[in-house]
């Protein structure tokens, strides 16, 4: 999907919400655990309920790789039931050697036909571009995540600002803003100025709403730019407001509580 | 494994030698290729030819993962055919928040077994943590790596030395040299004394000799402790030392040919 049809989707769903599928297995229902494939089973109650709602889905790789082979087959059922038009990230962070890389790259563009994939800039550039090579396809890159960890490094001082501010400068080089987004945690607020001054057109993919504490409000107002520019996710807010069999509706009365305040921050700053 | 039972291992073999299982399916023999399971045939030779050799083995997440869902049913029978004893790795740079961490330490640790993996210190410490709760497992943190890309952030200067070298003083704090190594690119043997200066007791996972070029007399000399601390990989070199039926035999060679050296050197400079 390109950054145009992003932006369509965005305007006309008045909602930049991406749900985030961290679907774990020990916080299922009941009534879904006994299904024959839970985790698909509750991915796909999930999406009927939010699909118009968002614009985005985000799979956490862990927590469908953590069941083995069977859980990356739950993963593909769910990448299969997911409706056309919408933007599927593949929540990876990977990060290796060019030759490497390559086979993530085509793992999750070719293979599962992802949108996108978070990556880690640690090992730089070569590590990167083989992600690039793809039409419509996106890298998403970590530069400030919402995690305490955040301050061991990204936050490190070097001769020219943070080092996630570096990361910024320098990835931003290595491809264009149609192939390239950056992470920033919600928790991060108060830095988004600093970051739109480095970065003022990319796409941001924003998680830590909800559960970790982000101000939408505050993250919206700091980090709009003028095709929205934000992808802002929310995972367990959603997947576990209710624990019992009413999570799907619960889910989507949470989403639209989200996609509501969204609507009206779209009027509000852009 | 243990600290002890590594160090026991490369006594007993004379070999400090990883080989590297990127089993590229583009570049199994023709014969191999049309078994059931080509992936997994292709690795029960190699172990075959080279378990006597090498002191442990690394898998290559992306080889696999590309690969959907029957890659890593190639994985786990590949697993399930290592010998007892021998120091199995997961290559695959993970790093995330901690509630995803410990998803991903239970998928390597509890589901397939693996001793150790390799993994991003980007996030900082909440991302590591977690693979540090399990007794006689490793967490293998990337510090200086082997590729062009390296220069881009590691080779940064912070106002103590250049990030890599932050990377070593920080995390070596997180857990003892019982649970964490470092890799450290072959190519890059002139930063090794420098970095045992920080980390003199760790033990450092060095790919990059072989195909990319790194030295092996010069790493070792330069990262030799008191307990060897050295683990060697070699992937393309040993799996791709011929493209024919003979791939197994010349494997076997190669590997001979390496841990004749190893097993010189040690007797030099240990």
């Amino acid at each position: 999907m390109n950054r145009q049809d992003l932006f369509q989707q965005i305007k006309a769903k008045e909602s930049y919400l991406c749900v985030g599928l961290d679907t774990d297995i020990n916080r299922i229902p009941l009534n879904v655990k006994e299904s024959e494939d839970p985790v698909f089973e509750f991915n796909r109650q999930i999406i009927d309920a939010t699909h118009d709602l968002c614009i985005s889905y985000k799979l956490n790789l862990a927590f469908y790789e953590a069941l083995g082979p069977a859980g990356l087959v739950s993963m593909q059922k769910t990448l299969e039931y997911i409706p056309e038009g919408i933007f599927v990230i593949a929540d990876a962070k990977r990060g290796d050697i060019g030759n490497t890389s390559k086979m993530y790259a085509s793992e999750f563009f070719d293979h599962y036909g992802y949108d996108a994939v978070t990556l880690s800039p640690y090992m730089g550039k070569d590590s990167i571009d083989p992600y690039l090579n793809y039409a419509d396809k996106w890298a998403i890159l970590l530069a400030l995540t919402s995690n305490p960890g955040s301050n061991d490094f990204q936050m490190l001082r070097t001769s020219d600002g943070y080092l996630y501010e570096e990361v910024l400068r320098k990835s931003s080089q290595w491809g264009s803003q149609d192939q390239i987004m950056y992470v920033v945690g919600a928790t991060k607020a108060a830095a988004l100025s600093d970051i739109r001054k480095i970065i003022p057109d990319h796409f941001l993919l924003i998680p830590g709403v909800g559960t970790q504490g982000g101000d939408l409000d505050e993250v919206t107002r700091s980090g709009i730019n003028k095709s929205v520019g934000l992808i802002i996710n929310a995972s367990r807010s959603i997947l576990y407001a209710s624990d019992g069999r009413d999570f799907n509706k619960a889910a989507r009365i949470k989403a639209e509580e989200i996609q509501t305040s969204m609507s009206r921050m779209l009027d509000k700053y852009c």
